[in-house]
């Protein structure tokens, strides 16, 4: 239960197992084309493009950078933890002057600083934002900056890595440029396979960038793209796994994934809370929870004997919050039991270490807010 | 029987379809440290560094580009086939001057060209060459290449993606600086997986290289190597697929993997010949042979002929050898009876096609390469 990379379904690791195919032929190109217009109908595109990659997210956010700026050019990071930095860390890569808009950890910005920003420097290019902070679990407004973005000459970019398939994300009707995903979280896939979605109006400014690029560059994977094909090899074992996800995911149906997704993490949340714990997130999201522990309970104590006694594999915090939360995900092949499972081993942990709580006051807050709602049916098989 | 991706063996396959472990455990470090070993012991490496991205082997070009050239920098690029022109496309794209040393496709570069640019242009920071060209299925020599390079200060980078694991590479004994490697041919795990190996000579030209790079950065790679592990999200699954095919190739034995390589393709090519068609290459590799028709035969006829007919998948040519070639893959996870199968298909296709050739001729020869030899003992199980 970290927040990546997260459980694979049995049907998914079996689609892995099979005989590999190759990637120039109209098998594949059938399932390139399903694969994209799975991914399309997840992220409410009518017509944006879709290119997907060997990589991590790593370096389909590097991709959005080399794409859409060139050295000296004005950009706006948004920047709240170590993921959202990383996008300060991949403009300074590249030469981009950078606005940063920097956050408390586990705060969410406030999209009116954007807009305040895109006034007062109307040569911006590009605002670099993040759905879910995987680094704190705090969760960003993307509608209210796509709305603001959307009026302005500049593109949106979001990380949504942590985020797609499990909250809303409306790319067409919100505005939004250019989305990052990778397959190892919502999408239930093996670490190794990103892919993107790029706009009308981020393609023109990826006319116009002059930065290098060439496995990343999105002319390239256009393309390709058109004849249902990435630029080079590609990974089509995780596509063929990914496939799979997304046929699980829309039969499940996408507004039923993302109720799943709030009823867990809620569920989740309140039973931390019942046990006298906070979360860290002002506005938290659904796809992983920060929890700091009570006063005089180490963090990475707490995580290791969930992990030991218990095999519950959560993780912990990173850089300045290292050592000072736990993170618990809740993506993707994750159900109602699961989320009873980690607090039943985070409370029985609490008292290994010393904590004063009663046994099962977690779990119970948990099944209440589980049992109260009707819609959500069993998930796992 | 295409030249990548080859066929991946049952026990890998399997490995891919278990459940994912998380990277930033000791679990993963202790798998990581044994293909590390692994790829060095294949690479005939001591001490140079070997890094593991998610990417194909394009990715990891681009990463020897962007990590040892700055805009402006000069290089000489060998170009003989599809994949060694993009050396040349690659420093385009990141402003680097290059010399082209150009030969007719199939034709392999004779090594005192390179000495002769080297010592008339002593600002040469890169020679970037190909150990195997796929398009075209010759080989060059690198250990002559090596050598000279390694008397000058610029460092010699080799695209080894079909060749490492066919046939010899002594990374250290022939100096060479950058080695480039990918998954999907002769260590038969799927496509998305690419290794590079680094020496300290290169290092020091990618701690003065000024490209914007970030997911590819080899500092960042070394300082996360050094702990056994990926910068980024490793695509563990993969990794974990790879050190099975590594337990294969080092249970066989490098010397007899790169033996059965020479055996296999040399009958192919005997049997080939045999049937009176001409191999392409000069100087052919051990990993794939590029094959002229007869008059009249049109390349792509036969090669669909093998594949409807007969089920043997091989590749056509690319870009100026379209429709003029067919190419057999023999890498990684094949074995006589692989080649005897190909060669089987070739000569019904060809009489299929209205070519007159006594049916049994091409096996016969390769047969009679086959048995010659007394040291093959059987690979596939």
């Amino acid at each position: 239960m970290t927040p990546g990379p997260c459980p694979v379904p049995p049907e998914v690791r079996l689609a892995l197992s099979r005989p590999v195919i190759h990637h120039r032929t109209e098998e594949y190109h059938a399932i390139h084309a399903a694969v994209v217009d799975g991914l399309r109908k997840i992220l409410k595109t009518e017509k944006n493009d879709v290119f997907l990659f060997a990589s991590t997210g790593t370096g389909a956010m590097e991709s959005a950078v080399a794409n859409t700026l060139s050295a000296g050019d004005k950009a706006i990071v948004v920047r709240g933890g170590k993921f959202s930095e990383r996008w300060g860390e991949l403009c300074r890569a590249y030469g981009a002057i950078f606005i940063p808009l920097d956050i408390e950890w586990g705060k969410s910005v406030d999209p009116g600083l954007i807009e305040k920003q895109l006034t007062e420097n109307p040569d911006v290019r590009v605002v670099f934002t993040t759905l879910c902070e995987t680094s704190t679990g705090a969760k960003t407004d993307i509608e209210a900056i796509g709305t603001i973005v959307a009026g302005t000459g500049a593109i949106l970019v979001v990380d949504a890595v942590t985020g797609l398939g499990v909250s809303e994300v409306e790319t067409d009707a919100w505005g939004l440029d250019v989305v990052i995903c990778g397959g190892q979280k919502a999408f239930m896939v093996p670490t190794g396979l990103a892919f993107v979605c790029v706009s009308e109006k981020a393609r023109e400014r990826v006319d116009l960038a002059k930065s290098p690029r060439y496995y990343f560059d999105y002319r390239r994977a256009k393309k390709a793209a058109d004849k249902n094909e990435t630029a080079w090899s590609a990974p089509a074992s995780l596509i063929i796994a990914l496939k799979e996800s997304i046929d699980r995911i829309l039969g499940e149906g996408v507004e039923n994934v993302i109720a799943r997704h709030a009823l867990l993490s809620g569920a989740l949340r309140t039973g931390v809370e019942a046990l006298g714990l906070k979360v860290l997130a002002d506005s938290p999201a659904d796809g992983v929870t920060a929890i700091l522990p009570p006063e005089g309970i180490p963090a990475d104590d707490l995580r290791k004997t969930m992990l030991d006694k218990y095999g519950v594999h959560v993780a912990g915090g990173q850089e300045r919050l290292r050592g000072k939360i736990i993170r618990i995900g809740t993506m993707g092949y994750c159900d109602t039991l699961d989320v009873i499972a980690a607090l039943s081993a985070l409370e029985m942990s609490l008292v290994n270490l010393g904590y004063t709580v009663d046994l099962g006051l977690g779990v119970r807050a948990a099944e209440e807010v589980l049992m109260a709602t009707k819609k959500h049916k069993r998930h796992k098989k």
